[in-house]
């Protein structure tokens, strides 16, 4: 399990203040339908020389698509398929580092990630493990990596996950599914072309970009928020409703919820999530429910916590005729019940961010039961 | 004169493709109420070593007040005080970067801007021209720099204009009034302490905050606009409505209007200005009317272009009980009209964007004339 979305830092500055995150963005950004095809120029200051390649890692889903001739291969470039089936896991990326060590005698150029969080996070630890030593698993924590990740560039093909903009990759490892935390996973630079995510399937569009939405929900209505990050979520907010509620052109409507993903994903800096992430982490440690879904099986049952956003989250899903998968927890013993909520409980930060210093009045063990058994 | 705000780049990319621009935000930001103090561990890491100072230009109405004890000065660094009373001009950075290499072996470690637009764009402009050579005015207009600028740090001490944000910095030269737009105009880091605009007074904070009300107006109603642009815009406009028509307490209506300048100065990326600051630069041009100012006493004559904008702008310019000058061209003769009117007639972007490619069937000297007559 892990904390996806970081809180701002409250720790003693050198000087003895508060301190507050200096957060990294992404020092390059291009955003317009067909940006894909800017790809080739804007890689080709950043070519150290014809013997170090670009190595493109992209979703399998597109195999054999007009996309992949669009990837401005040159030299000795090289493109690899990756399934985003499952989440990515330390091992994954542990290996394709090796692979990249074996098959060229020198650092690569870059790293291009082409699809969903799973290849953006993949992307992000890739370019990180290229110039740092040992295992992907000794890196996943706050602020382990020292030495500069190599030149990557992220490419969205789905919107709502924020894994764009975010100082995190999260990734499975041997003993935790936690993120690789730091200054050097953002990415150097980030093509957002809306047509990309023409061709996503309607329940993962739904679930992806309802990942934004409950974020914004739950860091909004947090007590971690400052100006900054309440500016980025409301307007991620403003946009999921927009997308979700309004009736858009189908162009107009991808455009808003990238945008949406972005300024969703910029909202991290400041804040952190709440009681949905943490319910949801359980279920996802116990029973690999994967992230989006997850959120969205526990936020139906959250009016308690956030009545307008629950009420919101249902408009929506009545709107695009949504249907969840229900019983879920119908067949799990005592036992498992326990596994989850100790994982939820163990969330200090969003149950604090969410309900504040004395959150362990209102949440109790019986309570969380309560939630689950509706799942 | 000059265009303030870039438009998105139409070129034909190597690839024959539309181009838009690969935008470069400021890699590193904090937020927050007192985060100025932080300023001493964020600079710590950017010191080449004792002998290269920092460099802080900041505004000289902070002379003798407690910010100044903040400032962290070791080693050798150097503070110099400057007059906002002007627009920055070439000369002046011509003679901080000739007086910095003179007291110094060799190029300091960094550049600190601590003021409002004028001190942010002096510190952009410094920083580049400690490493290319010729004068400030060599490099007035799009992309003529080539070299690294040196690191460089903005503080903003006044909210509206996003120059904190932007990759143009204005100058008066001697030819012209024209921005150095380039990607190594950008600040390297920026520290934004909404306690910094404590004391700014009254009619200032309205004229600058008014810069950023009337950019979103003219960039949102505008035909260049693309959905990036538009949701930083709208998010900016919306603060902007929150801190100057709504009953905000001053410590949050500080912090909301750092983040509207933030995010006008963000939606610059794809967008562009309009009618009022067209005008504006005739007014400036002939009779050195600031630019705030300017574009308050143009927009309220604006109702036939923006009709919802400069009702809005009426309601907060009464709400706070500004008296805009008047009978600023009651004195000026024909020719003064023709110069103004050239000027404005020449920002053909700005037209273009506000009111399509036939703009001139719309646009007349005559109309402009009238417009300029009521001011």
């Amino acid at each position: 399990m892990e904390i996806r979305k970081d809180t701002a830092i409250k720790k003693k500055s050198i000087n003895q203040v508060p301190g507050y995150r200096n957060f990294p963005m992404v020092p390059r950004v291009v955003f317009g339908r067909g940006s894909f095809d800017q790809l080739s120029e804007i890689l080709m200051p950043n070519r150290k020389h014809s013997d170090a390649p670009f190595i493109f890692l992209v979703d399998d889903v597109f195999e054999g698509t007009a996309l992949i001739k669009r990837i401005p291969l040159i030299f000795n470039d090289q493109l690899i398929f990756i399934s985003a089936d499952e989440e990515p896991k330390t091992e994954q990326v542990d290996y394709l580092v090796k692979r990249i060590r074996t098959d060229f005698n020198e650092l690569p150029s870059g790293i291009v990630g082409i699809g969903g969080g799973t290849l953006l996070d993949l992307s992000k630890a890739v370019s990180i493990m290229l110039t740092n030593r040992g295992s992907a698993a000794d890196y996943q924590g706050w602020d382990l990596v020292h030495k500069k990740s190599i030149y990557h560039v992220g490419i969205p093909t789905i919107s709502g996950t924020g894994a764009e903009v975010s100082r995190t990759t999260v990734l499975l490892g041997p003993k935790m599914k936690l993120g690789i935390n730091s200054d050097h996973t953002t990415f150097s630079q980030v093509v957002l072309d809306p047509d990309l995510t023409k061709g996503v399937e309607k329940t993962q569009w739904f679930y992806t970009g309802m990942d934004c939405f409950i974020h914004c929900i739950e860091s909004l209505s947090g007590t971690y928020l400052n100006a900054f990050s309440e500016s980025y979520g409301e307007k991620a907010l403003d946009l999921c409703k927009e997308v979700y509620l309004g009736e858009l052109s189908p162009e107009v409507s991808r455009a808003k919820l990238m945008m949406a993903s972005w300024h969703g994903g910029m909202s991290i800096a400041y804040s952190q999530v709440g009681v949905a992430h943490a319910l949801s982490y359980g279920l996802s440690y116990l029973l690999g429910v994967k992230h989006g879904i997850g959120n969205c099986l526990v936020f139906q049952h959250l009016e308690e916590f956030y009545p307008e956003g629950v009420a919101l989250f249902k408009l929506m899903k009545d709107k695009h005729q949504i249907q969840l998968p229900t019983n879920i927890c119908a067949n799990l013993n005592d036992s498992d019940f326990d596994t989850m909520i100790n994982v939820a409980m163990g969330m200090e930060p969003l149950w604090e961010n969410a309900l504040g210093l004395n959150w362990k009045k209102v949440i109790t063990p019986e309570k969380l039961k309560s939630i689950y058994k509706k799942i």
